[in-house]
């Protein structure tokens, strides 16, 4: 994986978390965009795959480990003030739970 | 300008923001991500150019006002549970202050 990533630089919010967006590594299409803190993005870096922090259940959920729709980690990136996260991932499957390729449609495609 | 967003079912933080992640249209490239009120929201759809609202400044910042690299809105898109945008562009410069293209580099191609 081509890790851009150093967890000590990075600038958790005062909630202790930090944006990640999620982009399919072959289209390009923005697929989600979900929540880390220090543990998850650890975990994410260590097993490539997406771990993320739910801040509506206050608590780690694996991307794909409810739907089965896996991802895999191809590159991770972090913005130049460090407080954002990106992923580049290969997708097995729909990102949304809503069962469609990306979150953000309709219509973008 | 193909739009998918109402402010009105958009859910803002606590502090009355949404993230907007900004992507080239043309590259599918991933330039930035920063936070919008609904003042500049309205503004941003209204205007069809990025307005923003900075968390560190507690301000009002509209792209390219100060470093001229301004960008041509193409798209809006809201996610599933309406707590995050994507905004599709056409850049005229680079997305980054550092001068890069997007602020994920290096390695971002």
């Amino acid at each position: 994986m081509n890790r851009e990533i150093d967890i000590s630089e990075i600038n958790f919010d005062a909630s202790g978390l930090v944006p990640a967006i999620v982009q399919d590594a072959a289209s390009g299409q923005v697929l989600m965009m979900a929540w880390m803190n220090r543990e998850t993005l650890g975990e994410t870096l260590d097993t490539s795959s997406l771990v993320f922090f739910s801040r509506s259940r206050q608590q780690r959920w694996k991307k794909g480990e409810t739907s089965g729709n896996s991802m895999q980690l191809e590159a991770a990136y972090m913005d130049c003030d460090s407080d954002t996260l990106l992923f580049k991932v290969l997708a097995a499957g729909p990102a949304c739970h809503n069962g469609t390729t990306s979150c953000f449609e309709v219509g973008n495609a």
